[in-house]
């Protein structure tokens, strides 16, 4: 395994200062987040670190270079937007820009893509699942043709009433897992895992690292702490964020060694890069880079340093 | 403690023929279901024990004998539409018949009635309250000035897609209750409290017990299974019929001792109705009998028979 | 469901008799045994409350007249040796009475019949299947001829030295039963459903009643108690007696609430039988009367009585 | 086992009336109170169902009749004061009763008294050590030549803050029992066994019961459950009473089916005897009585009834 | 957060020494224990890094350079006797004393002392309470006029029959500490939180972080480990030691992850300094230094290094 | 204690290289493997990193020169044949050889030699009784007239049907520990402890180090990893493999906090050697090599580094 960091929570650095931290910290890769140039929109979105929609075969090298001088790997090119987006409009200028992002993945041989399915939140999963196979069948036969892989996070995207009551990504659980896996049965389809969602959804999260073993192309190293204190006051049936918080690798709830055991055994050798999203880690940038390196220290006891 | 039942299982009897059941089971009470005469919207809705719209006083002195007769004892009216429908014509329909649940209540001497406060499912709490408080001051007055008092059943109304997202009723959780209570501070307003919901939900039922044990007016003795196989499925986004069932107390995850430990401590001397809503009991009339007879033999190890 | 109990705890009493205080203590069903008449080869064997190697007609008729008489039911008829034994001529005879066992059950309308699988108990699994096909295939085509469906109990038949280290019964784990269902896919091939052997065996009894549904034919109540303690000092290799005992229903480890609500959930309407091999209640005739007695006392609570 | 209840709880009952209760509800045997005549020093306390001092032979020969015909046995005379009160002169007095009741036992031909060591609740349990010895080894001695068992209750008498810090009864835990009997190894010596005291204390209220089977001359079911929010806020260094409640058996936290598993399992087949100390029971004569109904109730699905 | 230590553990070092260990070893600060020269009292205690006594504003100036050279901060000053003693005598030199130590955090810019309650230990919080008023409100109002914060250790102080019954701090559980800040509501009156002691006492170390967020002045990193085995043998009423072992970070039953987690949410920023009281550490000083860097290397996987 | 590894899983490094690599490493001491030279017989055995058969004095003093330039020790030596296999030739050639390691144990001043019991693995424990003494009184007088001491894993060796049903190692917990102690009381005569195997076992691994306290003469640091899912299928009496997983420490369910807590109460100072049986990691040199690395960065936040 190959332990790496999502690049979102650099929005202040450069490609090359990311890549050069990166390197100094002894992180073996990075998911570089290629958002559109502009505002972001959410939380920890809209965060440019390679700019796709102008990059050239000169760029590319450029890139190459730096990196091979540094040592150090892109996971994957990240891109998280809502393709089913009630507003249509917005969401094909996020499908085109998706592709964008896809043909960078084969243009600097990278090879992964990281994204959502994206939900329109106001409809049931089934309410959803047709623009769900008119949006990404097409996207993944784009991905194929080009041999790139797409590894959809299984984060629910729900976390306040901004999002009540459905959430902006329908491949929150096993059996959508499965049912979209079923629909579009592509080799190059797969899920960028990350526990601690299933953590709070209650679903175990190492019996499905066996059963999807061959989807599991990209893993989030991110944490979440439930707090029964505040379940027992609103309820499974709250928003999420009132009874859960995002925290570091070990400042939560799940069980790390037992989370690395499995995904072992399972034969994974692929990233695994952390993720912040602990708002007590948001402050400065100072306090940002340590959350990566507390978060590398806490999960270096688990996992090979340098094979 | 009394204990009884909710008649809204024993549709097939008449008044009479569900008194005189309670009375040969042991039962020292009957929760009435007080629906206006016709069809039922949902199941378990629908059933007319008692026709309240029709009701003169000799009803209910002839009502008054024949309870008498069989030493039974009505614990409630029970009545459980949803007043804050978005259809307001049939909520406004549904508060006049709660009206005369609640006049008949005062003219048969029960002094109580029992409810939902109702939810419009497709917003949120904070976008029903103005509804709530408009719907509820009259409503909880209108009690007041009989002398009768209203408990609120704190069941989500949440089971499948058809009330997705919010459930169909307001007061789910200890933290609604307070807001409820703070908002209309009548002596006259409480509770019908069913630990089997604030199961599945994952609130701890036994604690609020304690903080509302003087707006318990009623209780509902059902049970409920949280399947966690299924939970590893679909998660807890999953509408609440995919990973729990409700069953017969003794049948699902309430622990019944330590229900009544604590009930029994706050001083609590009212009635605890057996409800019946286990599919595997709801075959015939006669194994909904036996669900209640069943029932009874379970919690009467927790319960005093007669005093 | 029918709650009922296994004879063999009986073998003082005369089938007249068994089914006599059947009918006494409210039961609904009799599993009888029907070994061949002789001496018994160990503890809870050898029991003949039926003869089946000399029923003819009349006594299948005046069987039935009795039975009639008292109300009572065959849930099946049982019996219970080690078809696989290394012993090939005693195994031999062990499948001709049988043979007979279904027979009269043919005769008697009962239509099911209890038993195990066999093992030869120095062998591995694998090593027994060849035996197992040899044996089996024939004994459930001679059944399903007959209309008899066999339901076999999913007991290790590992105790202690004696049966070490294989015990004397194939049946033992939803991995075998896979195994054996694939290998003779009969519909009158199926379970004796025993959650007690799977509760030692640290295998959840819950699920695969779920997954067996159509498999369970019959089953058994019986409860074991495992003792951390002893557990402590010998381990899960130790012979099966040294970490567990075997104790009426209520007085072991197994959850009777949660068992009974997935079984009702099942659709089982089937016989349930209390299975007595509790050491502490073995004491005279009285004290296994009791242990039926106590055991229907505590099941009842979850269980119908009439339905 | 015999399942009987202790008289305390009916100190309005003459002793015929509490024969005549104890008979019509089923029950076996009753531990009958035997304080002198007088008042009652605290709560549970002072209860005279058979005036001891008082009692001839003619006494001993009625009472003999009254209880054969009423079918009932009495399990032990009890008494409960404190032996080692640092009120020396009290102290005596409380001696010179218990060898009434002593002596009462073995007029009467029960055998058995039930009682405290007593503790000088200022001092540790090594100070109180050699006043221990110095009163109960007499004491011991004095029921040795009358064939009369001594059994020591295991309730640390410790509640509130009247008797912080150390309690009324030196026999509180294993150690202590241990301790008692390698100082006087007498086979008249020996426990009252009440695993509610156990449970709060948080020691295994199972393994003991192996350890120290021999010494198990009779068993008290009370129940305790132990509030974890209470504990939350004052911690186990506060008096007892302020985070555990006694309750009626099956309303707290003892497991009874394991409670009577184990103990049927070391060969006990000795009295049983409902305590009744639950506040939330005691308001009437009629509820205290529905209280031992109750847990009758309850018990009676893991005891033999008649055996 | 700030990683420091508690000089205590290391007595064998000049102030100059410790500092220079800290700063070798990477902590950030310590907290100097200020008890006046001469013997200790009591394991643990009389240690004097910094002689407050003789504090002149040259020596004060003198340990800032030093300090600032070696990049290292003073957390607190530390004097933890018992300010409650029963020997009024001796009570009023250790209120003198603590004077000094406060008017030292001021001169030396500190701004935080760390000290216990004390507690008569024969008597009860009540009888406490009084004497508690009477010293610690002078106290608070000397600290408040010099600007200094007082962080009080919700350490019982009861470890073995020495402190037998009560301990000698009263300040340890939320329900006394609520009392003592509603009795002096001062803002610079606070916690020196450690969870050890909570967990011990099996009280939730988690829940009062967030109640007293704004109290919490200064942290301690110390565990302990409950032996369950020992618990079986004498219970909760036996004394701490009996049934407990205090324990570096990590070696006990404190969750440390669980624990920084929702003290960063708290929003705390302040010292955590590792206290070290385990006895498999205290051979020689370069075990106790081991032991000092073995924490800090647990730790740092849960709290950022420079931040 | 002294951290170290087991030399088995650097098969193609020699000594030297092994010993250079533990020093890099940080590491304190090394269990050298020291089979006879040849093929080797299963998995993780036939390792010579000493080829105790023709070590020499000149042989020796070489080695102990080049220990003492690494700063290195050697914390036992060790071999690990079945001395009581069924082929009893080939058991007097490993009995044979295991005394040249013991002399050889001597020579080197290492003092420590670690083994196997063996056992006839289709034999029980009594059976194999009688060879168990008869090998093993020799062996143990053997050791002790050199001063060598001898530590037995405590490692069932059963894995799968290879050795089945009974393992190939007697000294598989604690009831056989007992009785192969009193067998053969000699204070030279000790366990090589390894938490893993009680685990799987599901025997307490904590309380044993207490009871055993001068048995333990080295330790091992492997984990393993119950799959509860496999359990369900196949039960725990399938063989071992089929339901856990040998592991990295830190990767399964050992609880190394504790299991370092208790092993330091007990005074323990010896080593603490690594053992890789992790098949996730054994693919090439270089991860068997980042197997020690992640496992020693996982310990020693548990550990003393230096002392």
């Amino acid at each position: 395994m190959k332990l790496g960091f999502v690049s979102a929570i650099l929005p202040d650095l450069s490609l090359e200062e990311v890549v050069q931290f990166a390197a100094e910290e002894g992180f073996s890769c990075v998911e570089l987040m290629c958002w559109p140039k502009g505002k972001a929109e959410r939380r920890y979105a809209g965060v440019t670190h390679l700019d796709v929609a102008n990059l050239k075969k000169p760029d590319a090298q450029r890139t190459h270079k730096m990196l091979a001088a540094a040592g150090m790997r892109i996971s994957s090119l990240g891109y998280y937007p809502n393709f089913l987006a009630p507003d249509t409009t917005a969401a094909k200028k996020y499908i085109e820009h998706f592709k964008k992002v896809i043909a960078a993945a084969d243009v600097l041989g990278v090879g992964l893509v990281t994204s959502f399915i994206g939900r329109d939140w106001t409809k049931s999963v089934d309410d959803n699942w047709p623009q769900f196979k008119k949006v990404w069948k097409p996207l993944v036969k784009f991905a194929e043709d080009r041999g790139v892989r797409i590894a959809i996070e299984n984060c629910p995207m729900f976390f306040t009433k901004d999002e009540w009551p459905g959430g902006k990504n329908l491949a929150y659980c096993p059996a959508v897992w499965r049912r979209m896996f079923d629909e579009i049965p592509s080799a190059n389809f797969g899920l960028n895992y990350d526990p601690s969602h299933l953590l709070w959804q209650q679903i175990d999260y190492l019996q499905p690292m066996r059963e999807f073993r061959d989807r599991i192309f990209h893993a989030h190293a991110k944490d979440a702490r439930v707090d029964k204190n505040r379940l027992n006051e609103v309820g499974i049936l709250a928003t999420p964020l009132e009874y859960h918080s995002p925290k570091l690798p070990g400042l939560g709830d799940v069980d790390w060694g037992k989370f690395f055991s499995v995904l072992g055994d399972t034969g994974y050798k692929g990233p695994v890069c952390i993720e912040v999203e602990d708002r007590a880690y948001e402050v400065t940038l100072e306090t940002r880079k340590e959350a990566l390196r507390q978060s590398a220290r806490f999960l270096r006891q688990f996992i090979p340093q340098k094979v």
